[in-house]
């Protein structure tokens, strides 16, 4: 298996994705990359670890991710190396990684201190192209994490990679995670976070003094005209969605990223 | 042979094309995916027909092009499988593989009925990733379309596929199919649709009222200034163009895409 | 070996790029195409050179690099094959490759006269597609340079591709080449143009007017402000920058590509 895929926030119209592509195939010419998005925007590692997240849960077992949203470089952050869910994951300890972590309780996090496979002359602002790439290149030529860095546990994480329960009581503090171009509010629910089925309709969230119970499986509603009526749906990245009919529900909402949405799992009787 | 295309109109900041690869590459890791593009404006079918049609046409025999451009998902809309040309096209059943049918006029369109190969959890809204990805993974893991669906006659076609020949009159009803950034009118016409070859000169074209009668080989006429020209040309796409030396033939004629141009193969003496 | 890399001014949402990879992938099945950017500034040879030779640094010796930047296409000017450093380069003979000269003085350059590889109607706008891409195809197959063409040492060489030395003198007569997105100025200042090493110190820089002696090995300097300090700093693409201190160096010096930059290696006592 030789499948390396690649996001990063360096844009199409520079060189850089070029060149780092070319550091992983100078150390295993036969790799095939994928390029899954080069338009995570400017430094924004929550945004990048979403689409991370969402965009390689599909990717067989043994793909090797090698993500580069990295503000940090040059500074003292962590290069890491991360195994999770039959992946690896290559990149810096800042949080990109967030969602990964999440997803698989048992990962593993190694702190990449091995320096032999970086270019000879690692530049201090491209450590896409002279660190990473090359660790990606080795990891595909079967190299174990083990020979490339330490396990730790004190990894980055982010902040709202899942809703919080709070002991004795049924609610959780979730939060938006992210904004889609329509304006749908992905948040950080996953099912498992659910101990009643959303779809059964008890379940209700409040954000923004806004309470919301409604539940559906697509986004419009044929039926009549509910233009702007705000409900939960499962969205395809596999977290729930706070949808408007035929509108904007950040919008309607102010919704921002990060912002608290507390979820009680049965309503409470008027 | 294991090659498949991609063209849709996700944009390449989301995490869309990022897991339909995966899931491709989930069904068949050694598949070598190439991207066509996913800058096709969101739901423009005709658009995605014309630029599927132009870019796939240089491929070699057995390339499996997987094209999702589909503003009816989650709808009743019919997935398909096309076998034309020697090449294999999966996608939605709402006129994106227009000019593919006209091309090969001995082309087989299945029904994909079969569901074995579909994502577990099929999402309302992405079917690129948990329908049509898998069944490209599938073909190029050389499984037969007759095994994932059934033969059908009556798939959705192209208003503007082909140019129309009124019988027993020597005039063609053709259209305009495709403005380029240049301005210049790509029409339906090709070259078996004229009996008189146009380099020959012999060709007329009208279109909103105006009348093109001259041919060239090359967009700009360098011998002398004639700014503003109209004139026809074979464009690279394999279709007579409408175009003007160095300016916009679609601002000067207010062309508009399906716009009608009635050819004349032989022009009548004045 | 059969890594394919395209550059081109194409952009990404027509099908010329989709076109050109299954043109290349006709001739040989197996390549494995990398795209480097398609979103080189239209027309912009230098721009397109620079990125080049930046992108394609690191890519292991065999690999072959397609690139069309080519507003001369359907004139005289001569299609290309180089080989220079265990790399082929094929495409315009226009200064696209004029970076690629400097870096290998052994390289060679041959004017491609044999056709045969050639689609059989090569389009007067579009030999990516019909006369570049077939070539990418052959010599992946392991066609060789020699028959397919003829050496020359005529070719179309940049302006600016390196600095001058002006003789019995100690000054440099360079260029800024690029200007990044950061406004950060590129001259065409190489490592080997340097007799003293740049980061002792001794080097100053004469632009528009403006003295720059200080040099850094990173942008930003954390100890105090300095904003808009001008500096020099060797770039990742390997050649030296002129760079402001959290600004843009262009604008505050008003610099454009092509403008002189002149190199005293040892400072004048003062």
């Amino acid at each position: 298996m030789s499948l390396i895929t690649l996001l990063t926030d360096f844009g199409t119209s520079d060189y850089f994705v070029g060149a780092m592509k070319g550091a992983i195939l100078a150390v295993h010419p036969t790799a095939h990359i994928v390029d899954l998005t080069h338009d995570i925007p400017a430094f924004d590692i929550e945004a990048g670890a979403f689409t991370l997240a969402a965009a390689t849960e599909t990717f067989p077992a043994g793909t090797i991710h090698l993500a580069v949203v990295d503000p940090g470089v040059g500074s003292s952050r962590r290069p890491l190396i991360v195994a999770a869910g039959g992946h690896l994951f290559v990149g810096p300890d800042n949080g990109l990684f967030g969602y990964v972590y999440e997803r698989d309780s048992e990962c593993r996090v190694f702190h990449l201190t091995n320096g032999e496979y970086r270019r000879p002359a690692l530049s201090a602002t491209f450590h896409g192209r002279d660190l990473f790439a090359p660790i990606a290149g080795a990891l595909a030529r079967g190299v174990k994490p083990e020979r490339l860095g330490e396990l730790i546990t004190n990894q980055v994480r982010l902040q709202h990679a899942a809703p919080a329960r709070t002991t004795g009581d049924a609610t959780l503090a979730a939060a938006v995670i992210h904004i889609d171009r329509f304006g749908n509010c992905v948040t950080n629910i996953t099912p498992r976070d659910l101990t009643t089925p959303a779809a059964a309709g008890a379940l209700s969230l409040l954000i923004g003094g806004r309470e919301i119970s409604s539940f559906r499986r697509f986004y419009a509603d044929a039926t009549e005209n509910r233009r702007g009526e705000l409900f939960a749906i499962w969205g395809s990245a596999g977290y729930l969605e706070i949808a408007a009919d035929c509108d904007s529900a950040a919008q309607l909402l102010g919704a921002q990223r990060g912002q608290l949405v507390t979820v009680r799992s049965s309503l409470p009787k008027a």
